[in-house]
C-alpha cells in the first residue's frame, strides 16, 4: 500500500451470489450496497449510475459477463455462447462514452471464444474478470507514482468529478496520483469541483479525500477558472472516459473549461488514465460519442423542481479536451508529455 | 412596451405599508411576496437574497431608506437625519459587491441632506426612490435597443445568472437586450446557464423566458465552454454587479469562465449594465470587493447534505472579467466597444 492512511474503498465487490455495488447515488449520506445477480441488473446499475467511473464500469461489466455465463450455461450447456451474445449487447449498451466498458467486454468475449462447449465457463470467466479488476488497481498504483513524480515542490491541485477508489478498481486514477503525492508531502491542498449535475465532486471526491484526511476545498464548477487566475493552483489533474489515438480526451463535462483556463493561466494540466481508456480506433476526439443524459438531472434537485417543467435541457455528460491543451497523459505504461498521435504510439510498444 | 409579449414582472413593489418583494428564493415553485415595513427587514431581504440582482437591490435599498425615514421621523422630528445614519449603514452592509446599492444610498442621502428639519421627509424620499426605480426601467429599455442593435442576423445567445425583470426595476439588462432582440426576430434560441450555487438561471431566467415564450435551453454551467466550441452561439450576454473605471467587470461567479471560452472561440461577449453599476473610484477590477457566501450554499441542496459536514468550501459569489475580454459594454448612455479607461470616460460626458 502506497499511502499508509489509505482506507480501501471498493465500489465493486465480487461475491458468490453476484456482484455488489456501493450505491454511489446515496453517498455520502448512506453507505449501502446493491447486489446484482443477473447481467441485466449489472447493466441497469451502470445506466443508473449506481456504479460509475470509466474503469469501474469496465470491471462491473466483466463481472456481469460472469453472471450472464452462469445463467446461460444453466439454460443450455451447448448453446450458452450463442445465448450470451444478448447479454454482452445489453452490457455494452449501458453507457456509450467510456471505452473501458467495451474494452472489458472484448476481453471477456475473447475468453468466451476460447472456451470449450459443455464445460462450465464460470471459473475461467471469473478469473478473467478478477484479473481485469486487479490489473486496474495495479495500474492505479503505477500511475500514482508516475503522476506524482511530475509534481514539483508542494503544490495545490484542482480536480474534477470523481476519479478515486469509487471510479476504479480501487485507489484511483487522478485521485490516485493525488493520494500518492499527498503521502509524499507534495500536495498542500486539493480543490474539488462539485461537478454538476451529479455532484460527484461534492458527494464522492470530498468524501474520499476526507476519509484520507487530505485537506480539501470544495468549489462550484464555475469558480475554478477564477481560482486558476489567482495563481494558487499548480496542477489540474483529471481522469478520462475515452482517449482518441491523438490524445484528445473525453472526460466529465466541465473538463474542457478547466483545460482552457489552465492553459490561459499557465497552470499545468494532467490526464491520468489506464491504457484501457485509449480507443486506438478513433483518430481524434471528434469521433467520440458523447452521452446525453436525462433532462431531469438538470430540472430537479433532490426530487424537487428547480426549473419550470417543460424547460428544454441540453445535458451532455462529457466534453472533449483537445490533446494540445494537455501537458501530461499518465498511463500505467508511462507518461506522454504534450500528447499527439506520434507520441501516443509509444504506448503501443 | 418594446415586446408585445412581455408580461411585466416586478421584483420590488412599493405599497403604502412598506415594500413588497417577490421572494426569489421560492421561484419557480411559488410566487409569494414578503413585505418589509422596516429598513432592517429590507437589509435582511437583500442579504438573504429574497431580492437580488444589482439594480434591484439598489431600488430595494432606496425604498428601505423611505421606511427608515418614516420610523426615524416619528421617533424624533428634529434628529431623524442623525438617527437614520444607522439605517443607511445597515442597508449598505447588506451585500458588498454590487455598487448599485451604494449608488442608490448615496442618492437618497443627498436628498436627506437637503431636507429641512421638522418636515415629514417621506414624500420627498419616496419620490426619489420611485425615480430611481423608474429610471432603471427606462435605462433597461434604452439598453435593450442599443444591445439588440449589435446582434446581426438571427443569433443563438448564451446568458448567465438572472438579469431580467427580477434583477432590475423591470425588463432587464442582459435579459432586456435578449427580450428586445427576440421581439425583432434577431434571436433563435437562448442558452441559459443554471448558475450554481443559487441556480438563478434555472429558477429565474428560464422562468422569465418561458413566460415570454422565448425558446430557452437550460444547461449546467460547465457545459457552456464546450457549447461555445461547437460554433452554435454568436453572443454571450451578461449583466454586471460592479464595473471599474477601466471596464473590468465583476459579475456572478462563472462569468469569467464564459469570457475566456468566448474569446478562445471567437464568440462575442456583451456586458449590459446601467451607468449606476460603474464605480468610477476604482481604477481596475482587482479593487472590487468580492462577496464570500456561506458554505451551506455548496454543502446542502434543498436542505439535504450533498457533502460531508465539515468539508471546507470556497464560495465567492462573483468573479472579475478583465475589460480586454469584453467586446461591448452596453449602458443607457451608449455602447463602449472594447472598453478601456479612455473609452469609458465618454460615459462621463
Amino acid at each position: 500500500m502506497l499511502s499508509t492512511k489509505y482506507d480501501a474503498i471498493r465500489a465493486v465487490i465480487w461475491a458468490e451470489m453476484g456482484v455488489q455495488f456501493l450505491d454511489q447515488r446515496r453517498l455520502p449520506e448512506e453507505e449501502t450496497y446493491q447486489v446484482a445477480t443477473r447481467a441485466s441488473e449489472v447493466a441497469e446499475a451502470i445506466t443508473k449510475m449506481v456504479v460509475r467511473g470509466a474503469p469501474a464500469i469496465g470491471i462491473a461489466a466483466a463481472y456481469g459477463v460472469v453472471l450472464a455465463a452462469r445463467a446461460r450455461f444453466s439454460e443450455s450447456s451447448l448453446s450458452w455462447r450463442q445465448l450470451i451474445e444478448a447479454d454482452l449487447c445489453a452490457l455494452a449498451a449501458a453507457r456509450p462514452t467510456a471505452v473501458n466498458l467495451f474494452w472489458a467486454l472484448a476481453r471477456m468475449r475473447s475468453r468466451i471464444k476460447d472456451l470449450p462447449d459443455n464445460v462450465d465457463p464460470e471459473a475461467v470467466l471469473l478469473a478473467e474478470a478478477q484479473s481485469i479488476h486487479l490489473e486496474d488497481i495495479e495500474a492505479n498504483y503505477q500511475m500514482s507514482k508516475l503522476g506524482a513524480a511530475l509534481i514539483e515542490g508542494s503544490a495545490n491541485v484542482l480536480t474534477h468529478c470523481n476519479t478515486g477508489s469509487l471510479a476504479t478498481g480501487g485507489f484511483g486514477t487522478a485521485l490516485g496520483v493525488i493520494r500518492h503525492a499527498y503521502s509524499k508531502g507534495q500536495i498542500k491542498k486539493v480543490f474539488a469541483d462539485e461537478t454538476r449535475p451529479w455532484l460527484q465532486g461534492a458527494r464522492l471526491t470530498a468524501w474520499e479525500l476526507m476519509r484520507d484526511q487530505i485537506p480539501t476545498v470544495l468549489i462550484a464548477d464555475s469558480v475554478a477558472p477564477y481560482l486558476l487566475g489567482q495563481g494558487q493552483i499548480q496542477w489540474v489533474i483529471i481522469g478520462a472516459d475515452r482517449i482518441a489515438a491523438n490524445g484528445d480526451t473525453a472526460n466529465k463535462i466541465g473538463s474542457y473549461s478547466l483545460a482552457l483556463a489552465a492553459r490561459h493561466h499557465g497552470v499545468r494540466f494532467m490526464v491520468v488514465a489506464p491504457t484501457s481508456t485509449i480507443d486506438w480506433s478513433l483518430s481524434s476526439g471528434s469521433e467520440i460519442p458523447i452521452e446525453q443524459r436525462p433532462q431531469e438531472e438538470i430540472l430537479t434537485l433532490a426530487g424537487k423542481a428547480v426549473a419550470m417543467p417543460g424547460t428544454e435541457v441540453y445535458n451532455p455528460a462529457f466534453d472533449v479536451t483537445p490533446a494540445d491543451l494537455i501537458d501530461a497523459l499518465v498511463t500505467e505504461k508511462g507518461v506522454i508529455l504534450q500528447p499527439n498521435s506520434n507520441r501516443m504510439k509509444t504506448l503501443l510498444a
